[in-house]
């Protein structure tokens, strides 16, 4: 390949486009797109200058609705100016979105499209958010892909400069924002060739300016209003066309093409489907999937939505299609339709397509997968005589009845892809390393690669997921990796095999890599029941590290990621051993060389000692364990949350169905007491005979899991021989009270915060990890 | 009537509801709504008590993002809780509106709808803003009336309460907040029949509350989030049912009945508009006239528009209906279609409704007049075998074709009506006079009544007009006195002659009163060549007073207003004349009393010295005067400014075609320089002997009229004799300078600051007024 190809997350792949694209970036970070933010900040601040030798200026501000200001007001000064926002800062940015649209001002937002907070908040990604400015005079250009977030980033420039209307440009908030894949980058020489600065002259010459003053922003009346209001159709009429145009030219310059509607499948296609954003990749995929079955489906990406072009549309809808499934990630209840159903319905009717059968439904809302299974689904629905309209596709509704019933084992993955999965507990470093790790893989090999990391948003102290898919194709499947089609599973912390269900996702025939106290020959009697059920059954290769020991002894502390990486490449083997190790090394001196040598060679130490410490487990031939999973939470717990809480914590909320819900995003309180993470390897024992009874200890521990009490001795009267209590030291509380400190093991994250705080000295002996 | 009946506008009808249904109330000030708001703090202040006795808290935030938080707040503590807003007010509470929804909270926002801010502001009415929130969850009530305002806070409550989901009450702004029509009231009694106490306890019951407490306001992720999205659907889906039932409720309860959509017109009607707001009424009212002229014609009426009930529309549509046109009052740039359009087109292809040829069009921006002959235009355009569609009407769009001809002819006015103009200068009384005047008729006579006062945004200083209109039937009639359609015109600012055509409004055979300077006999030769040939083809009685000389003598100043209301009762007879004094009496002690007595009293004699002072005048046979119609601006401004901005000051600019304006809302500056008012009876003169060169009636002027300049003497060569000039005072510039006070007698508005800042004595002498 002559073109440079890099691994980066489409917040990078936006932002690296947009950095060089702009004079003035005004931000206020919110997830999913803080990235692009914190990207563009971090560049300027180095001093990186865009495209044309100036270092853009980027301006934090007090809340999304002053960044919207702010790129109003730098518009007016003729600056190039833009922004990156979703969610509720998109809604605020709304008034300043219908002047800037108004005004016909060249300008480009980026969001990470992201649900809405209505009975809940979501970080997660769906299209509620673009459609809420659907109405404020914006084109909406979306990007289903990094390698798309990164070209339309360019292409939505090209077109505002040309068209004077505002593009939004979008992709799908963590699906695509977070997922990290292998694109060709575009240079700033491509770059140049696209941008015509002709226009950026006259965009600056319409700009407010005292040597040349206008007048913008005035109070108009009934008179006039309406007719100003209308002065600027013939700029949406030529919108479309321009779009077009811009990736045309892109197309001659980069050799991608795209079109406003995309047409992919079968040429006389009979069922098709239309959709916009990252689940196009999945519909296009699953097309080409069953066309190679023969059947005749096919499906329309919408790339750009507003204006909404109904000539290019209908264009794009081969003559023999008999039924449509519209698919919309959004939901708006009371809505006759969601917005992009209505519009297909209508452009059938006013283009003159009668007969086709039309339905429309909602999918992966807050980023709930969506999967070729799914879309399966929904062209089959449009086999039936009387398919449901209005239905969802993704989850159980039983109470609305709206959902379609999706196969589990419908799999469309090509030959040839490696589909690895890897569990961490967040802060662990799992999640870095895998990124290093596809980074390398995607850079360094010619494979294609993809890499999505699922992280819960406590955050600290949960389970990651990192989903790494590696091949000769370009990988394009937005989704997780499926039940079954893991390749490799890794799981980098021993307590979650009693209580996370991991090896679902093993191939038959796949690796399994466990972060084992045991070693290879005592492990097997220390797994539950179902984790050995499953590597017999999958026939599974076992590999057992400790990367607990192996970080201690090398310095790392708590952090075994270094350590779990290397057993991954030393196990499956993608590059050659050396090679491998010469990368991971590269990594970690990328990664940590700002922390010092130090941690940089404990960490090289840890790689090195690793291979020694891999070993292979001779699987035996029976199941010998008594021990099963725990349940997620006990028996005795209320019914809702056995239910309810007890299904998510045990990661299988995705089946809950819609009737087990609250309607009003109510729930009960105090429902943590039944959720035991027991994450923490070593726990704070009370050193009651060094304690000075401070207090520290309690008041430090973020979790609330060490209390202390003074209480009277004849409490103590049938207390076990094991409960400690030393005399109460507090003058209000001495003779006759009793002092106890308890800690709740199972609540424990092994944080040390307590240790830390603890003022006796001797800590070995205090609070001993 | 048993029932009372009242004078007020839509504001008032609403608030009056919403303060007695509500405990916390929290405000904003926004165009139009502020009447609402200040309604209610003013109640509240006052000790009004709400329904249940006790006195709403109302409260003012920082803008309305902070009342939308406050609203959200009080729900959660189970308060009955409302807001008014509009425009951008809206926009700032849609984070918090999807909250509210996504909560399942009975809730009411008043709304009173209005344009948004895009290549220009406007105050003024029409449905954007409500547009833009259409996908947020909340139902969306549509008033067209000032009755339907004050009937639909009532039934928007009830259906809130029983449904939980949040409804958006919203009419026309200033079409409807603004009107004073004649209503029933909604009796305490009615609205405590219509409020069901139950779901009241059951909205409280729900309340956050410490002592039992639960959890709302979660954060969630991809494996819930969706399913608790559709949990909602079966309330949704309950919403029109509600709706209809509080309807139905309503109508036992008041006698009135509405339906979700409202059919008006022919059984078996072929042509049919759907339309929302204000100008359903002149829909109905035209289709009414239609039909008694055969004509095959209906109008559906949009109450509920949210959610939308595909049920509900298509069995309010006859089944003869052959063609619909969707008027939208709203402009979505670049959608397929607007959105009531989408709505309907969708309905008649799910509703199974073939073959109905459905066009869509917008009308009304920013309260542009919409007409009986505008709805026949768009029904006109129905019978054509092509009709446009994404039409406009009301203007004339001459660059992208969509507008639709209007006849102006065409008027559908019942025998009966009294239609009244009056034009007055901002600021002088007469809107408040008028706005007593009709509501002495309407509730002093058996007579329905309705006032619409229209005032520039430039507020103080610019013409006001009001139309009144009464008869014996209710009047319908959301748009504007038509020309030739006045039976009364009055002219209460002398000056106005010379630049506005008033008498276009007159109908033949009608009356023209005039504030006159001159006397009976002398005015005739006073008056320009078309008010003279106006007077005589229209073969008006014509009528003067010298109200500036009745105010001085009974020391009212520079206010008209009481005299010019008098003088109208008397010429109208509409009541025997002492009745007539006395309620004009009675109106003044209401609007002066907390003024003092000494102003009631000046008022008084105002009055009674009025009869004697008006005139008839004898109307001479011919055309006498020389002087014509001063031109808004001259001849010699430049071509934007004689084209566009003289016609809007000349009160043409609904006629300015869409070609002439800018398409980005950018003007050119210095254009006031062209707009010369000449609004001052009497202007400053500088008396040069006394003045001491302090300058500060330059400084206070608030419109720059006065400017003052030392020079050199040599400048003075070739001064007219009649330039005032005296040697400068100004120790730097003293000997050979000269100084200059200098007045722009066509740009001052008379309004006597420079007189009071002036810190000479003899005041009389400085700038007599």
């Amino acid at each position: 390949m002559n073109k440079q190809v890099i691994m980066i997350d489409g917040n990078e792949a936006t932002a690296s486009v947009a950095h060089r694209l702009s004079e003035v970036i005004a931000i206020y970070p919110i997830t999913p797109s803080s990235g692009m933010g914190e990207f563009a900040d971090e560049w300027s601040s180095k001093g990186r200058p865009n495209l044309w030798g100036t270092v853009p200026l980027v301006i934090e501000m007090q809340s999304e609705g002053g960044a919207a200001g702010t790129v109003h007001g730098a518009l007016q000064t003729g600056a190039l100016t833009t922004t990156f926002t979703a969610s509720q800062g998109l809604l605020l940015m709304i008034p300043n979105m219908y002047k800037i649209a108004g005004e016909l001002t060249s300008a480009v937002f980026h969001v990470a499209a992201r649900a809405i907070a209505a009975h809940a908040l979501s970080i997660y990604g769906d299209h509620q958010d673009v459609m809420a400015v659907r109405q404020t005079g914006w084109a909406l250009l979306s990007s289903g892909s990094v390698q798309e977030a990164h070209d339309f980033a360019a292409i939505a420039q090209m077109a505002t400069f040309k068209a004077r209307v505002p593009f939004l440009h979008f992709f799908d908030g963590f699906r695509t924002s977070h997922e990290v894949n292998k694109i060709f980058q575009l240079s700033d020489d491509e770059l140049r060739s696209l941008i015509d600065n002709d226009l950026i002259r006259e965009h600056r010459a319409r700009a407010l300016n005292p040597n040349k003053p206008v007048l913008r922003g005035s109070a108009q009346n009934p008179d006039v209003y309406f007719q100003m209001r209308e002065a600027v159709n013939p700029y949406y009429t030529a919108v479309p066309g321009i779009a077009q145009a811009a990736m045309e030219k892109f197309a001659k310059v980069t050799g991608r093409h795209y079109k406003l509607f995309d047409y992919f499948g079968h040429p006389e296609a009979e069922r098709v489907v239309v959709i916009m954003g990252s689940g196009g990749e999945t519909a296009v995929e699953t097309v080409k999937y069953l066309v190679a079955k023969g059947e005749k489906v096919g499906a329309v990406l919408v790339r750009l939505y507003r204006p909404f072009s109904l000539e290019h549309f209908i264009k794009a809808l081969p003559k023999s299609v008999k039924s449509i499934a519209v698919l919309d990630r959004t939901k708006e209840p009371g809505a006759s339709g969601e917005p992009l159903y209505l519009d297909v319905v209508n452009a059938l009717v006013e283009g003159n397509r009668p007969g086709i059968k039309t339905i429309g439904g909602r999918y992966g809302l807050s980023s709930k997968e969506f999967t070729p299974g799914m879309v399966k689904a929904v062209l089959d629905e449009l086999n039936k005589t009387a398919p449901k309209t209005h239905f969802t596709v993704g989850i159980n509704d039983d109470v609305s009845h709206t959902s379609l019933n999706v196969d589990p084992t419908f799999i469309i993955e090509p030959e040839g892809v490696v589909s690895c999965v890897f569990f961490g507990l967040g802060a662990d470093g799992t999640v870095g390393a895998n990124k290093n790790s596809i980074k390398i893989i995607g850079e360094e090999t010619d494979n294609f690669a993809q890499g999505y990391f699922y992280y819960d948003s406590k955050k600290s102290g949960t389970v990651t997921m990192s989903h790494l898919r590696f091949g000769p194709q370009p990988i394009r499947a937005p989704y997780l990796i499926e039940l079954n089609q893991a390749n490799f599973v890794a799981c980098h912390q021993f307590s979650f095999l009693e209580r996370v269900d991991m090896l679902k996702y093993a191939k038959t025939g796949g690796t399994f890599l466990l972060n084992s106290l045991y070693g290879p020959d005592e492990v097997w009697d220390h797994l539950p029941v179902e984790v050995q059920k499953d590597i017999l059954e999958k026939k599974l290769k076992f590999y057992v590290i400790n990367g607990y020991e192996v970080a201690e002894k090398t310095g790392m502390g708590g952090r075994m990621n270094t350590i779990m990486q290397t057993a991954f490449f030393a196990i499956s083997g993608i590059l050659p051993r050396d090679a491998a190790i010469a990368e991971i090394k590269k990594a970690i001196e990328k990664t940590y060389g700002k922390r010092g040598e130090a941690v940089v060679k404990r960490n090289f130490e840890a790689v090195d000692s690793t291979l020694e410490n891999l070993c292979e487990v001779k699987v035996p031939v029976g199941i010998t364990s008594k021990m099963t999973r725990r349940l997620p939470v006990p028996k005795e717990a209320p019914e809702f949350v056995q239910n309810v809480l007890g299904e998510i914590i045990g990661f299988k909320g995705d089946d809950i169905p819609v009737s087990a819900f609250p309607v009003d995003g109510t729930f009960p309180t105090g429902t943590t007491q039944w959720e035991k993470r027991n994450i923490a390897l070593e726990i704070p024992v009370w050193d009651e005979k060094l304690c000075i009874q401070c207090g520290k200890c309690v008041i430090v521990c973020p979790h609330a899991v060490i209390r202390h009490k003074v209480y009277s001795d004849v409490a103590l009267a049938g207390a076990p021989e094991t409960f400690k209590h030393v005399p109460s030291k507090f003058k209000e509380f001495s003779a006759g009270y009793a002092y106890t400190v308890q800690v709740a093991p199972e609540d424990c994250t092994g944080c040390t915060l307590c240790i830390e705080a603890c003022p006796v000295k001797d800590k070995t002996q205090v609070g001993r990890r």
